[in-house]
């Protein structure tokens, strides 16, 4: 007996033959003895669908004022799909129900558009499992303390999956998606990258951090909470995909890295001719974190003795850059610096695995690879398990084959 | 300071245009000191898309496998309905919040698609009238003893409404329609019919049950048991409607009879050559119990005395005739009854009024304008406060006119 949770998202259930596949899905895999609890989000287009609706009312919806009643239309999403895959079980002869994020207790903060999950209270879900029901639930939405809705902001029907499965001491958590794993570096831009059996928490959330797209870290962070197996795998093939666990099996050892991630969507700010005296980077960055925009890499550097100058530069997302702008510009002004740069034409390649730990070696073996390939490093950044370089965005494809092909020769 | 909840249909609602619109019309009502609940129910036409979709699964969603998760999927328009009407408000500047049938304690019997109410808990309400909120409501659903949603059938809304009203002591429960008032007869029929300022409960119920479809009798029964005013008025013009409450103010006083109503989806069984004998009846109209089958008028005549068969003739909801066809042959066959004969060109025409107890010649009257009408009566029954006649379908517009003009003389 296995108890699985499993998660399809919005693509899966697009359509009404789509929720039917999802459903003959489930029951290809299932053992009799297995419970299974499935999580889904809204059909295809339908949160778009909604937001349209709320920009008849106000062309603004996302203003703070309206955000709690975004909540309670954006939550009917969820619970039109599950009530729509229950009916397909029960259409293929297997016993279904349906339950909201209230129903199952998904407690969250009440930060509405992005709640923070504070616990699953899965009592009824148990009872439903034990009369043999395979449970349906709709992910991406929370209770709060008032009783009511809250959705999870952005990747929110993973981390609710993994949640679920935590709270419920399930054996695995299944999130079906239109890839087939996590690989070694972007499949789409690296030919020969390969699938990984496994990769540790730490590592996924490392690489998510630094630009790989299938997994959010907070769903991440919620497997690594609660010590459930995430088992990352496509909708459309059978085969197994990538398990996000503690530790590696003994057949699955690391190699020296564990890929090799990029963003594109980085943009470069510098400071230029900042008086050198204490209290810079606080006014610098507190006024970035006052509009909430996070920083990432930041190299500080003497530019003149002399005068006492120095430059300040760092990276942010490029979302957040025309804010940005505005907020540095003033900052110019109010330290009597000389002037501010950005550029947009900057990405991050990044390698990334706990095995470096201990190996000296393997930053200067990027570099080369890097200086091979004629590619100029402008920032270099380091965590325990990461090295990461912001170069040229035009050469980012050359930067990261030419990393794989360092750490992974065919 | 009045608590008044108002409640809109789904044609009031149909678009974010609209609602905008009832939002500004409950606003230009509503007095600074007022405390406003509005119960809305799905747009427009959202029900049936729900609906269409459902049949994507299964073309006939409405088996009773699926009641459960119909009303999951169901109660997803009322949400939608509620999120936007809510910030409509906000909008104009008027602070709301939206609530759904759970939320606001909607108890409901555990029957789906069809629950009935069982009580509301109003304490949320009150605690968010008293910030200065108007409420904003699902209609047509509640929550059962499971925690499941549950719908209230046809007319739930406002019925909703009219519970909601009297869990909360509401001075008025108005409900906003497409006409503007209850009138002495079908305005689309009788020309001069006029607009009634009062009707009590009672009257109100006997008129529905006798074909008046402005009001669902459940609505009135939920009002008559609170002992809450209704006040049926349009949702398109600004006049007073109809007031459905205990009692005639004194300047209102009943004309001798308050209206008439017809009903064409009527039809006409007689079971003929029956033995005469104990337990025919019974067997009869239990059969048709059993196939959930509402018997209305029933005639017994003796035939034939040597022979000692009867027959018996009764009317029923002319929806209910194919089933009833197949419950009937097989009581003919059964009763070894000479035949059956089933009759769809009939119609009922009715007369209301609580001023007819104890006016023995309010009946004659009505019989007499039929006749005067040359239209010939086939079966009557009477009750209380009404009496009404079973008469040919083609010849309903001249009856119920007759009968008007005998009553109403302009």
């Amino acid at each position: 007996m296995a108890l699985i949770v499993k998660k399809f998202g919005g693509s899966s259930v697009a359509s009404t033959e789509k929720i039917m596949n999802v459903a003959k899905r489930v029951l290809a895999d299932k053992k009799p003895e297995d419970k299974i609890v499935v999580v889904v989000s809204a059909m295809g287009d339908t949160t778009d669908d909604l937001i349209s609706l709320a920009e008849g009312i106000d062309e603004h919806p996302y203003k703070a004022m309206y955000s709690r009643e975004m909540d309670m239309l954006l939550t009917t999403g969820e619970q039109v799909s599950i009530a729509l895959l229950a009916m397909a079980f029960q259409k293929l002869g297997q016993p279904a129900i349906s339950m909201t994020g209230a129903m199952i207790g998904m407690r969250a903060s009440s930060v509405h558009t992005k709640g923070r999950i504070l616990g699953v209270e899965p009592k009824r879900v148990h009872e439903e499992l034990n009369k043999g029901n395979i449970v349906v639930v709709a992910g991406f939405q929370g209770i709060d303390k008032f009783g009511d809705p809250v959705t999870l902001g952005r990747g929110g029907s993973d981390t609710s999956a993994v949640a679920i499965a935590g709270a419920l001491k399930a054996d695995t958590c299944e999130i079906f998606t239109d890839v087939d794993g996590i690989y070694t570096a972007d499949p789409r831009i690296v030919k020969n990258s390969h699938k990984m059996k496994e990769i540790t928490y730490y590592e996924m959330l490392e690489m998510a951090r630094l630009g790989a797209g299938v997994m959010q870290p907070r769903s991440v962070e919620m497997g690594k909470f609660y010590n459930i197996p995430i088992h990352v795998r496509s909708t459309f093939t059978n085969t197994n995909g990538t398990i996000i666990r503690e530790d590696y099996t003994m057949e699955d050892r690391p190699f020296e890295i564990r890929g090799v991630t990029h963003d594109e969507k980085v943009a470069k700010i510098a400071v230029l001719g900042v008086p050198n005296q204490p209290g810079i980077a606080h006014t610098i960055f507190s006024a970035l974190a006052g509009a909430n925009i996070d920083v990432d890499m930041i190299v500080q550097s003497i530019r003149n003795i002399e005068k006492n100058i120095t430059d300040m530069v760092f990276t942010i997302a490029s979302s957040d850059l025309p804010e940005a702008k505005k907020v540095i510009d003033e900052v110019v002004v109010k330290l009597n610096a000389v002037s501010a740069v950005f550029e947009e034409d900057v990405a991050k390649v990044s390698i990334v695995g706990a095995g470096m730990l201990g190996s000296p070696g393997i930053a200067a073996r990027m570099f080369g690879a890097l200086a091979k390939a004629n590619v100029n490093i402008d920032i270099i950044s380091t965590s325990e398990i990461s090295v990461s370089c912001l170069i040229k965005g035009s050469q980012i494809k050359d930067a990261v084959n030419a990393i794989h092909e360092e750490f992974f020769p065919n």
